[in-house]
């Protein structure tokens, strides 16, 4: 795989190598978005080229890539996606001149990134995230009910997940406006209205189902995979005071209901199977519908930065890798079903916040903080406890191979001032 | 409005007289899903008579009664529903011959509710389910943590609620599969795996979102009247055994996204308006945002029967009102977009379990029964503590006027066993 190139110049850290190829969804100019492919700072167009797809899968189901979103192509099935990644994979390789060739076709096919406006890759149907960083709901349990007692008795049994808000799940780039909302600062006094003072991002993946199943008809482990499309970075910003005062007891609700951000770009499955590690390991004995002995965890590092109006240059405040993760993706979309729950094309299922052990692999501020006891430094004598207006947060990951990155690129958003609550 | 009549026979216990006139998606033999109006036993198409809307705000939108759902009509507006309202009322009325003296176009525009499909109304976005009546919160809470601390600090100040799974929620006569999962019936030994043993119903109405609000821009309580379309009866099916479990801190999940009934027709707030009445009194100060002095609590008769497969009659369990809710629909509408949450058209926002104060107003089997400690009498012996396989649950509810009733029809759904738990 390493030795794969394509004739499309590839920087050496760039995250969009042949090895890649995650899909997302651009547009250019007045034209209506198109599914595209990502390869170097250049997107190839599937629109352009999508007769090239003749394979039995998709040669009858070429349509899918004129539409203005992937879900028509996710729904098309496991097979459908490897069809299309060899398709795609074969015309951008080096050694091949069929595209590389045809000047006119290539002028037609690829644009910049740089001249490309990104949109939400797929429709969502269902928004869950999970809470599966075991360092990250030790580190939050710790925090409010002491470290005996930091992991719930049902944590190490059960992929704890609850059900988000798919409306406001929105593409990297999005500007996120500042909640106001009902807090309690003192325990003695009546709520009060205003802005949350306590804004907060959250270090997160998120997988994309593919294929669903029918209501009543739960997802085995052993099928799992292939209902997984492929994966996006997530913010999950969260306002920590008004979900302090409002989540007991039917969890999270306005505290995060006000955006969540996710990475243009999904980056297969096939993709990051190279990059499969063994399992976090488990020291409590789990039931069998969640129990598989198959690699599905990824080494993909994370990074969280910050940059003010002022700075040139985002400073890096958390350092943290996917492999954190105490359940799998499998674990997941199975104990999610296993009620007979249907899953749908486009559904998309975050990790929850992803916490390494180290305070500086902490993936929010309210752990980097912890509580707000300490600050977060920006270098140049700036420091947070929290998020302020006008910060941008700028999530990244890749996967390291050898002489390439299979990458993400980045999740970004900036936080605009909250709207006059006098008004309400 | 009592004194009006139309052409078309309604009996005096129908629930779709000419003062109601709710709106439904029906289908007969292997044509499309259409939408249509239930008067009488009859259903009127809209499809068959888009040319007769006629005025400012449907003289260039017909095509919206040619859609299979209502979103695309419910997208026009506040004033576009009053339009459409006076037009099919109208249309309907014994005094106006358009419709009444035309055999031919009577015979394509009328069809018999009992050869009818009844389909979902509406596409839905986002599923929130809020806890809105103080007599269930106070009697869950009595149950697990005591009278003195039966309500959370929270829920006098704030419209508690929690997103819910939209994929699975069906339409009124759709089997509900008993969902498998974990439990712990035993506090000193591991989770165990298998069928749900205390399945339930929750006695509830929902609204649905006609027109929403931009990300980062809530709707305040003055316009909330203008997004909200109409209401349904709904049975949020719950696993109390999974539900306990898995529920803290993040919440209800799997205990209940396994299935959420609502009935097919949708009453329109314009229906209901005879039947407001002064909302719940409210002994703890609220905040701005949430105040409104006018009348938007409702008197709705609401029931709960079940119907085993021996039984010619259901056997009435509950007898509960709508007037019970402590938060009104406007103050559920406007807490959820005050952090800027978007909200959309289509969006189901459930109103929780309706309990009354007497113990034969409960709106579900735990309060019914009591953990377990009592049973419901179904007659001819049998009796119930939670709901069995092949168990139907029919759920009605109707406003009653001087000589007609505004009523919901039912919302039914079948019971039926779990998978085989072994095979996963």
């Amino acid at each position: 795989m390493a030795g794969l190139s394509s004739f499309i110049d590839v920087a050496e850290n760039s995250h969009f190598p042949i090895q890649n190829l995650p899909y997302g969804v651009f547009s250019t100019g007045n034209e209506d978005p198109q599914i595209g492919v990502a390869i170097g700072d250049k997107i190839l167009s599937l629109k352009r080229l999508s007769s090239f797809f003749d394979g039995p899968n998709l040669v009858n189901n070429q349509n899918v890539f004129l539409e203005k979103n992937l879900n028509s192509f996710m729904a098309l099935g496991y097979e459908a996606w490897q069809e299309a990644r060899t398709t795609i994979q074969n015309l951008l390789r080096s050694d091949n001149d069929v595209l590389r060739d045809n000047a006119e076709l290539r002028s037609q096919a690829f644009f910049s990134q740089s001249d490309a406006t990104m949109h939400m890759p797929v429709v969502i149907g269902d928004y869950t995230d999970f809470y599966s960083s075991i360092h990250h709901a030790t580190n939050v349990g710790t925090m409010f009910r002491g470290r005996d007692n930091a992991l719930m008795p049902n944590w190490k049994h059960i992929p704890v997940g609850y059900h988000g808000r798919a409306s406001s799940v929105v593409v990297s780039g999005t500007p996120i406006r500042r909640p106001v909302g009902q807090t309690k600062p003192n325990e003695n006094a009546p709520p009060v209205f205003g802005p949350c003072k306590l804004l907060d991002f959250e270090l997160e993946t998120a997988f994309i189902v593919g294929t669903g199943n029918k209501l009543g008809e739960p997802i085995s482990i052993k099928n799992a995979h292939k209902h997984i499309f492929g994966m996006v970075l997530m913010n999950d910003w969260s306002a920590r005071d008004i979900q302090k005062w409002e989540y007991v007891p039917l969890g999270p609700f306005l505290g995060k209901n006000f955006g969540t951000s996710i990475s243009p770009w999904v980056v297969t499955m096939e993709a990051l199977a190279p990059f499969a590690i063994p399992n976090y390991p488990k020291d409590v004995e789990i039931l069998p519908y969640l129990k598989h002995d198959d690699n599905y965890a990824f080494n993909i590092n994370l990074s969280v930065a910050i940059r003010d109006k002022d700075m040139v240059e985002p400073a890096v405040v958390c350092k943290s890798n996917f492999k954190y993760m105490y359940w799998t993706m499998k674990q997941q979309l199975v104990h999610h079903s296993i009620s007979g729950c249907n899953t749908q094309t486009g559904d998309l299922y975050g990790s929850g916040t992803i916490s390494g052990l180290e305070q500086d692999s902490f993936g929010s501020m309210l752990e980097l903080c912890w509580k707000g006891t300490r600050t977060v430094d920006l270098g140049n004598g700036k420091s947070r406890k929290f998020l302020q207006d006008g910060d941008n947060v700028i999530l990244s990951g890749f996967c390291q191979g050898e002489n390439y990155r299979v990458g993400f690129g980045t999740c970004e958003g900036e936080v605009l001032p909250a709207i006059d609550a006098s008004q309400f």
